[in-house]
């Protein structure tokens, strides 16, 4: 365990700098170009899936439900995917929507429809001034670009041990234009934190002034676990409704990171009126996603227990990616007091934090070198983190062998930023 | 040949009512179930393309133009499925955006950023006070549903025989609040019209008065075909270049009638400009649509020749059901002077008009006896078409057979609602 940086003397940090620039400059040598900047999966992982184009033959297996899925018809889903969904979400498959393979899209989708037609019965958002949205803070750069296409005031709140800080949440959404917060409650991108259960009673039970307050819930890594022993996230849904809240959440989920990225099956769960509301705007939008997919992945996962067991494989491949990390961190950077990171127990990220001021050139060194970084900010909305310090790992889709590497070179990367900084240079 | 009613004395009206009505009972007695109200392709047009299914096998194989289309990424398409497409649409690839597997979705998309982000630099279309959009009509139910959705005020233009009536259009773009007009520009929906050189050139040539004013071509039936000598449309997007319109149009097509309705590939084709800018809001959109199933169709159908062999394959198949109807009407009601009908050279539907004032009580009559067509009405917005006459006919979903019958208790039906009218019953 090294003596951290802020206790040397100048001469010390000047020696440490010529050593750490020395591995950096061997590092440049090497001509890496490894990325850790998104949660992709890795190709073993798609492999995982590739059974799924095998269940499906005859003309015959095409036909669920009585529906052929290769025609027309069930806009907002087969039942069985609805019945699929609904056990993974613990909600009633009534209130299961199944959108096409980007949940994202269906965020997007229910934040438009909200902004042209209203929600809650209430005048549509876009009539309503200016509008605000609480963003976890650290949180998911897509989400935060939503919010920025749509022109909505984004006020940051931060992430606690035990989720998001309830008590500024409960005073934040006494405010009438405060319209809805991102949240993914367990695993959350970039921490890794899953919500307690005092923190998903707290949201359960809130008192938004706004009618059209809704809590998007993106349960993105509801099932994905790196451990036996996961996380457990309590039941949004069941709190919300002994808390006369029924339709205060909107759950979305999808299979990307359980089958495939480009290919999976999104959906979504709410309330009975917002449901009801949803389907009858529905209607008009589309024709319907792609049943024959969403077919695919009910014949091939089954019921919740076969998506649990496909995920234990996931856990199998990308756990050692994960503490390859950690284990890179724990032996070069566990003695710099400036420096934490979290230890996910699933999910897709590591959030790591900096010397408060060098996360940008931490990002910018390591880019130099040949790692890709998700860019320093990017946590934040409008890609500005106020302390430079935060920086997401997705270290899912490299080999072991090239995260080990990527670690490494990022703990280098991380030292001379914070090196440059105390030295002035 | 039959005399007309109208020059048919009382006496003769009521014979004729009796025998009709006979008929009528008969047919009430069958129990039959018949429904020819959607353009839903049959069970033997899915099986066409089957083999889709088996083009993918070894993961190699989901390799396409250096991406994992099982993977993230190329959100506004595979390089490949848009070069598919740029063929049979007659643009360049970088022209066109993919999809998820519905047209009518990508419009309604298209619609929406207009509203909330504006279009062509312009406001966007919710802060511009009421818009009005044009409607051909007869038209397309689900097109006219979009405008009323977004509280667009519609204003009807009459299809002549080579198009719209490009009179009133020239004179209607003139009014900056007039946005949009849709257009089914061949086999259209439901006439089976095929949009002269002439009409097209004017389309090209329009100056409207609104500078986000777009022509919404919906190229649904661009390759469908019933005989070989299909009817020709002229290229829109060239003529429209010519006369420096280069934004003028976006031009829709899927699959849905040529692979699956339920899991084709839809696109889209517009100008530079417009491209550029909602790709980049797709970006923030989604993650993109499922680029397995757009290699699929690019693998199994190759080239336009490829999807013009499907599409003969489908004519073999659908042709025998429209001239079950058209043999039907020239026996049944040829002599009757205010039934006319449509005689299309592709598409999915036969346009009729029966005696004004009795389209939905011919409708009614059928539906009591076991035929279900599309609501009386429905090709108009609102679903109100003043003169009470058309009535689309979808032939393609029943067996021939079903469709002669289909057509005779039509046939019955209109002239027993006739009668009733003359009768005054």
């Amino acid at each position: 365990m090294e003596e951290s940086y802020e206790l040397m003397s100048r001469e010390r940090l000047a020696a440490e700098y010529s050593l750490q620039k020395k591995r950096y400059e061997d590092f440049k040598g090497l001509g890496l170009k490894l990325n850790i900047s998104r949660g992709v999966p890795a190709k073993e992982q798609l492999e995982l899936s590739q059974g799924m184009f095998d269940v499906l033959s005859a003309s015959e297996d095409y036909v669920d439900c009585g529906t052929d899925t290769r025609s027309y018809g069930l806009a907002d889903g087969l039942p069985s995917a609805k019945a699929l969904f609904a056990e993974v979400l613990g909600v009633s498959p009534k209130n299961v929507i199944i959108g096409g393979n980007s949940s994202l899209n269906m965020m997007y989708d229910m934040i438009i429809r909200s902004m042209c037609f209203g929600i809650g019965g209430c005048a549509p958002w876009s009539a309503q001034g200016k509008i605000k949205w609480l963003c976890v803070v650290p949180g998911y750069d897509r989400h935060f670009a939503i919010c920025e296409q749509m022109g909505m005031e984004t006020v940051a709140v931060p992430m606690l041990s035990g989720g998001p800080d309830m008590d500024l949440v409960e005073e934040l959404v006494k405010d009438p234009s405060v319209k809805g917060i991102w949240c993914v409650p367990k695993y959350s991108n970039p921490d890794g934190t899953t919500y307690s259960e005092e923190t998903v009673r707290r949201f359960a039970a809130l008192k938004p002034a706004a009618a059209d307050f809704r809590i998007y819930w993106d349960n993105a890594y509801c099932i994905h676990d790196l451990y036996e022993d996961g996380d457990v996230l309590a039941n949004i849904h069941e709190l919300a409704e002994k808390q006369g809240n029924p339709n205060l959440v909107i759950e979305f989920m999808s299979t990307s990171k359980i089958s495939f990225p480009g290919a999976g099956v999104a959906c979504m769960a709410m309330g009975d009126e917002d449901a009801a509301y949803i389907k009858k705007l529905l209607a008009v939008q589309t024709i319907g996603p792609d049943k024959i997919n969403q077919l695919r992945h009910v014949r091939f996962f089954k019921n919740g227990d076969g998506l649990k067991a496909q995920m234990r494989k996931h856990a199998e491949i990308i756990r050692p990616k994960f503490e390859a990390v950690l284990s890179a961190f724990d032996k070069e950077v566990s003695g710099l007091s400036f420096v934490k990171w979290t230890r996910p127990k699933g999910g897709y990220f590591i959030s790591l934090w900096v010397m408060p001021g060098t996360a940008k050139r931490t990002v910018q060194l390591a880019d130099e070198a040949g790692l890709k970084l998700t860019p320093a900010g990017s946590t934040w909305p409008g890609k500005n983190e106020p302390a430079d310090s935060n920086i997401r790992i997705a270290p899912t889709n490299p080999c072991v062998e090239d995260i080990s590497r990527a670690a490494e070179l990022l703990c280098i990367s991380m030292k001379l930023a914070a090196l440059e900084k105390l030295l002035e240079m």
